[in-house]
């Protein structure tokens, strides 16, 4: 038997009456604001304050099909938040109450903020979003890895973090279906020449496929799984990461590559003169999420091997190789793949959003292939400005 | 309340009767013959059959210390017995019963065969010793990986064979300790110099944090995780492969590795001229591994990229690479570390076993820092051929 129902906005508002967060007298307006594809969000507000409650829904809804996903992934995503509260407060919402049983977390209402994507498109630059998202990485990553544990509790943590339906959606999505002519692949027609020679690349399609094995074998440390700009709140001052339903235990380098693909994907909707702050974003993120893991390492390293000379540097360059992989395969899945960014699809005029989507796919598909020659963000950016 | 208690040959014959192995009227004789570190083994045996009866300890005694060790491990062992005897039912003991409580596994009494160490030491080939093993190794390997499983099972199977206490003795024992000053060392005297030279060797040091890393963080298979000849019964035509309680989702190159490298401890003992054979057994479990892991990824293969030019081939040169690393660790850990092997501490006139132990370290060295440099299973038994 199972004990859960999905919410409406009455018995949402009757649930934080009950739990004590409002007064039972007070007048509450609830909204369900979700998108409705995964889970309901319902917004509900008093006259002082107001909360989020995120429920997860029983299957997820993807143009127009529909299929079954586990509920599992709300405890795994209100454990999540729980944890990256712990390594990076500022930086994650707070958690009030979850249960289980019914899929729910309830958690800070940060509407006072802008989604990160939304803001961008808008032509917000959000100055600290890259400090603080660096040290948000930084602090989750090496905080749940090896070396800040110790392997016998990763390993224990690492086994309440299996997450196996929502690692298949990305393990399909970002890194399987875009390299095939699969149904889930979404692309316009102008696009056709671009993405069958896309088919036809076999040394692009090995390089997806050493990545792939990455992401299905490397349990480097706890990521959240969907970084990408749509799941960060921002605003000139703060920055709140939300949305860690796909956490689970892989590569170093994946969340900052999401994070990197999706800047550069903003700055293609952009004119040139107005790129230099995601240029900038871009450098600043690695400067940060290096010298914050850095700062952690040498702070607190349970590894016997940790001050032997070069290990560091070895571990950081490699980190930075899979992530220029990893960043290259986000931006071709964004373009021709099942989930596609607004920053791209809302370019209006059709010539350039065409040449916008093909750079991206050429750009991305040079990330993957020729991931091992770069060595520092200011060469990304250099290569990005430079085009192909 | 525990349901625990340690077997005596009294109450494991009294089990075996209430099993119905055995009439109950039988006469059977009742033997302890495990070296009680770690486990206990009855041997017992009536007019027309016999079993064995392997009891978990709730702790381990290495070198008079004793620690507390989990009873689990009898839980993981039994059912990595009963996966790979899924997967290679010829080179695994039949499983009579097992009980959780009791932390015991009843199997098929393989004492008509010899422990391959043992007859190694003692001048026996084994011709057919290799063949079996490489194709254990691939069959179970493969098996268990992604590419059979798919992604989800794999990682559903993952989650059941964590074992973080018995990998813990592994990640000290052969990945760290050895390289420190560590009080687990055990050397004769005679050695300090060489061992004194390689704790200084920050390169090697290097090398080994980044092996330690993989074994750490590669979930491709479910290992066996102590495949030396000690864990296999031989005869000329037969091959088990025992005691995988060491057994949890690692790096595919672990268990060859393992194997190859008390090969090459067991040449060190043998004159040049007797040590054909062991050369050939490097060579061939190469050979039939790569053979048989080949098959099953052209038979049955859930991976999109499979057929990516290039990708199996990438794949094997990986294992390859990396199981060169562990395949040194193995030798230099096995040579001063807290676990001996009796191939090198048998040999009596003290210069020849130095310089036999001199050998493993300084080639166990050059594994580790130049597994790139190798490619084929023929260029490691030159290498060691020729000597450092």
């Amino acid at each position: 038997m199972s004990l859960y129902e999905a919410l409406t906005t009455e018995s949402a508002v009757s649930l934080v009456k009950k739990l004590g967060l409002f007064a039972e007298s007070e007048t509450l307006s609830c909204q369900e604001i979700g998108d409705g594809n995964l889970n309901y969000v319902f917004h509900i507000k008093g006259t002082e304050k107001s909360v989020i409650v995120k429920q997860a829904l029983p299957y997820a809804k993807v143009v127009g099909e529909s299929w079954p996903l586990t509920l599992e992934r709300a405890d795994i995503e209100n454990r999540a938040l729980r944890l990256q509260g712990q390594f990076a407060p500022d930086y994650t919402p707070k958690i009030y109450y979850s249960d289980k049983n019914l899929a729910i977390t309830m958690m800070e209402d940060l509407s006072y903020l802008e989604i990160a994507r939304t803001g961008l498109i808008n032509g917000e630059d959000y100055p600290l979003i890259a400090q603080h998202t660096g040290e948000f990485i930084a602090r989750t990553l090496y905080g749940t890895s090896d070396f800040a544990l110790g392997p016998q509790e990763k390993k224990k943590l690492q086994n309440t973090f299996c997450n196996p339906e929502l690692c298949d959606i990305t393990e399909g999505l970002v890194f399987t279906d875009p390299f095939f002519d699969a149904d889930t692949n979404d692309f316009e027609e102008g696009l056709r020449p671009d993405v069958e020679k896309l088919w036809q690349d076999s040394n692009l399609k090995l390089h997806a496929a050493q990545l792939k094995r990455l992401f299905l074998t490397s349990g480097d440390a706890l990521l959240h799984g969907d970084l990408h700009t749509g799941s960060i709140f921002a605003s000139g001052t703060e920055t709140k990461v939300i949305d860690p339903e796909f956490a689970f235990y892989g590569p170093f380098g994946f969340d900052i590559a999401h994070f990197t693909a999706n800047l550069f994907m903003n700055a293609f909707s952009r004119e040139e003169s107005r790129r230099a702050p995601l240029y900038a974003h871009v450098v600043t993120v690695w400067d940060v999420f290096t010298a914050e893991f850095t700062r952690l390492w040498n702070e607190n390293n349970t590894e016997a091997f940790a001050q032997t000379d070069g290990y560091l540097e070895w571990l950081l360059a490699d980190i930075f190789e899979q992530a220029t992989g990893f960043m290259g395969l986000e931006m071709i899945r964004r373009t021709i793949g099942l989930a596609h960014v607004k920053d791209l699809d809302s370019i209006e005029d059709e010539a350039t959003r065409l040449e916008a989507k093909r750079q991206s796919l050429s750009m991305g598909a040079h990330f993957v292939k020729e991931r091992a020659r770069y060595t520092s963000a200011d060469q990304l950016v250099a290569a990005f400005k430079e085009g192909l």
